[in-house]
C-alpha cells in the first residue's frame, strides 16, 4: 500500500484547535480502513512565525510542500497583530495560486440535527455545491493609487479573468452537475452592473456550456442568488461562480444551514501537478480562539474530503456518517446549541469511525 | 405652497405594473395634506423604446429632467430583446452617475404580517439601513479583452475608488448612525482578498470614523457578513458598501425579511443639485410579468422616501403606516402568502392614505 504524505498547517487561532481533531479522525480512519498517512506537521504559514521571522514562510516553502500528497490546512489571520491582506497572501493565496489549485469546491448541506436558521427547511432541502474559481479574478493586488494621502486620491483594483482559468472551473462545474440527478448549474453573474468582465464571463459560461446539452443553466446575478439562498434553498444544485462571488455564496450558503462550523472546502488541482488543500470554510476566529469551543466537523469533513480525493472513498464515506450520526446524537459544540468542547466532538466522531 | 415636479418612469415588466399604485398613493397622500404634486410621465427608459429607437432615452434626457424635484422609477431591464448591461448603463446607471445619486439608501426591516424565511425573528428585530456608495467603484466599463476570441483571451475590469466617492458616502453613513440610538456602523470590506482597494477603504472609514468618536465601527469582510445577515441580523443597525457589496447586501437584507417585493432604495444627490430617484429594489421580474400579481409596497414605499426627502415627512409617515397595517390585515400579493393583485394591494394602501 502506498504511504500518503500529507502536510499539516495548523496556522492561528482556532485552526490550532481543530486541527488536532481532524488528525484523531484521520488517525481513527486510517486504523479501520489500513491506511498509511504519513503526517507532516508544519509550524509556518502562521502569524506567530510571521512574528518571529518576518515573513508568513520560509524560502523553501514550496520545495518543503512539493513531494507532498495533499494539504490538510487550519485556518490562517490573527488581525491584531498581523493584518489580513499581509498574513493571507503570504500564505493561503500563495498556496492556491502556485499550486494551481483552481477548484474551490464547498459543499452545502443541511443535516438532520442541526438547527435550520431558516424557517421550515428540512434536511435534504439545502443540498448543493458551490465551485468556486480560485486563483484569478477579482483578488488580485494589482492596481494602485494615484495621488496618495492627497484629497485627490484615485484608487485603481484590477479584475484579471482568462478564457483559461474561466473554462476550465466551468468545465468542472459542468461537469460535476452532469453527474448529479438534477444536472442543473447556476452561474452567479452580475453582467448587469460590471461591465467588462462578466458580459464575458457569461459568454463563456454559454461556450463551455454548448458541450453539457443534458445540464440546464441558470444564470443569475449576484444580488438576487443570494436572496434565492435565503429563499428558496432548494433551487439550486451546482452553483459556479467567480473567485470573488463563491467566496461569498460559500460563506452564506453554509449559514443557511445553521452554522459556518460545518463547512469545509477543498482546494483541488485536478490533475494533480501540486498538492491539493482541504480546510475548513470558517477562519481563525479570533473572538472564541482559546476556549476549546470551535466546532470541529468543517475541518473533520475537510480532512474526508481529502481522504475522497486521494482515491479512499470509503473512508471518506464512514466520516461522513460518524459526523451526521453525532450531529444527530450529541455530543455538539455550543454554536450547535450544546455545551461539548472541540476535543469532545472530535472524539465521539473519531471513536465512531 | 410649491409644486413639486416628479419624474414618472415605469420602464419595464412589473416596473409599469407597480407604477400606477405608486402614483396612486401619491395622489391619495396628496390630497390628504395637501401637496401639490406634478406628474411628468416618460416612456422612454425602457426597453421597448430602445427597440424602437436604438438607444435607451433621447439625447437631450438630461435637459428634459434637470427641472424635476425627484424622479420616481419602476425597474428597467428586458433581457429577452435587450442585454442588461445595454438597458441599464443606458438608463438607471446614467441616471445614478450623471445625477451623482452617490447615496443608495436602503431600509430593510421587519415587518409584522410578513412571514420571515429566518426562523423566530420577530418584528423589530430585523431594522437597519444599507447605505451602498452609488457612483463608482466595482461598477465600470473600463478594460477589456486582449487576445480576443482566441485561446489566449484575457480580461482585464477595473474598479475605481476615490476618496472623494468613498469619503461622502462614508461621512453619510456615519452621520446615518450618530442619528441613531444604537450608533453602530458596520463597514463591509475584503481587504484580506482584494488586495488594492479594500485595505484603502478600510483605511478611509478610520480616517472618516475618527470625527465620530460615538460610533463603534465594526469592519466586516463581505462573505462572514452576508453570513450574519441571515444568523445574527439583531447585529446590525448602518451598513456602509462599496457599490457591488451594497448590491449584494441590499438584496440579501430584505430576503431576510420575507420578500424583496418591500424593498425601497433612495437614490439621493443630498446636496439636490440635481433629481433624486426613488425606486424598488426588484428589477422587472419577466417572470412574473402580465399577471398583475407583483407586490407594489416597495414602489409605493419609495414613494414615501420620495416625499420624505422632498420635506414631507408627514405624508411619508402616513404612507407608511398605511403598509404597516395592510401588511397586517391585507388584502396581501402571493409573496406574501394572499391572492391579492397589485392594484387591490394599491388600492387598500391609497385608501388608508
Ligand atoms: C439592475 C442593476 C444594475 C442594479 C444594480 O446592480 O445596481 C440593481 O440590482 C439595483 O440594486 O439597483
Ligand atoms: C481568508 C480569505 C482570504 C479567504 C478567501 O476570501 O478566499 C476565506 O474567506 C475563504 O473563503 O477561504
Amino acid at each position: 500500500k502506498k504511504t500518503l504524505k500529507i502536510a499539516v498547517i495548523p496556522g492561528d487561532g482556532i485552526g490550532k484547535e481543530v486541527m488536532p481533531e481532524g488528525l484523531r479522525v484521520l488517525k481513527a480512519a486510517a486504523q479501520r480502513f489500513d491506511l498509511a498517512l504519513d503526517f507532516h506537521e508544519i509550524e509556518w504559514a502562521s502569524c506567530d512565525y510571521y512574528l518571529a521571522k518576518g515573513q508568513m514562510m520560509p524560502d523553501d516553502w514550496k520545495a518543503q510542500l512539493s513531494g507532498m500528497d495533499a494539504i490538510l490546512f487550519g485556518a490562517v489571520g490573527w488581525p491584531q497583530t498581523v493584518p489580513d491582506h499581509v498574513s493571507l497572501w503570504g500564505s493561503l493565496l500563495k498556496f492556491r495560486r502556485e499550486f494551481d489549485q483552481y477548484i474551490n469546491l464547498r459543499p452545502v448541506r443541511l443535516f438532520d440535527g442541526v438547527p435550520c436558521p431558516l424557517a421550515g427547511r428540512k434536511p435534504g432541502e439545502i443540498d448543493y455545491f458551490v465551485v468556486r474559481e480560485n486563483t484569478e479574478g477579482e483578488y488580485t493586488n494589482l492596481g494602485g493609487v494615484m495621488y496618495a494621502g492627497t484629497e485627490r486620491e484615485i484608487v485603481i483594483q484590477e479584475t484579471v479573468m482568462s478564457r483559461f482559468g474561466a473554462d476550465r472551473v466551468l468545465k468542472y462545474a459542468f461537469e460535476l452537475a452532469n453527474s448529479r440527478a438534477r444536472k442543473h448549474l447556476t452561474v452567479a453573474t452580475k453582467s448587469n452592473g460590471i461591465a467588462i468582465s462578466m458580459p464575458w464571463w457569461d459568454g463563456r459560461a454559454d461556450a463551455v456550456g454548448a458541450d453539457f446539452p443534458e445540464v440546464t443553466i441558470d444564470k443569475q446575478h449576484i444580488d438576487i442568488l443570494s436572496a434565492r439562498f435565503v429563499l428558496q434553498p432548494g433551487r439550486f444544485d451546482v452553483v459556479v461562480a467567480s473567485n470573488l462571488f463563491g467566496d461569498i455564496l460559500s460563506d452564506l450558503g453554509p449559514a443557511t444551514t445553521g452554522t459556518i462550523g460545518l463547512a469545509p472546502s477543498a482546494n483541488l488541482n485536478p490533475e494533480r501537478k501540486f498538492p491539493s488543500l482541504f480546510e475548513p470554510v470558517h477562519g481563525s476566529a479570533p473572538d472564541i480562539y482559546g476556549q476549546n469551543i470551535a466546532n470541529p466537523v468543517a475541518m473533520i469533513w475537510s480532512a474526508a474530503l481529502m481522504l475522497d480525493f486521494l482515491g479512499q472513498r470509503a473512508a471518506h464515506d464512514a466520516i461522513l456518517k460518524a459526523i451526521e450520526r453525532v450531529l444527530v446524537e450529541g455530543p455538539r459544540t455550543r454554536d450547535l446549541g450544546g455545551q461539548a468542547s472541540t476535543t469532545e466532538m472530535g472524539e465521539a466522531i473519531a471513536a465512531l469511525v
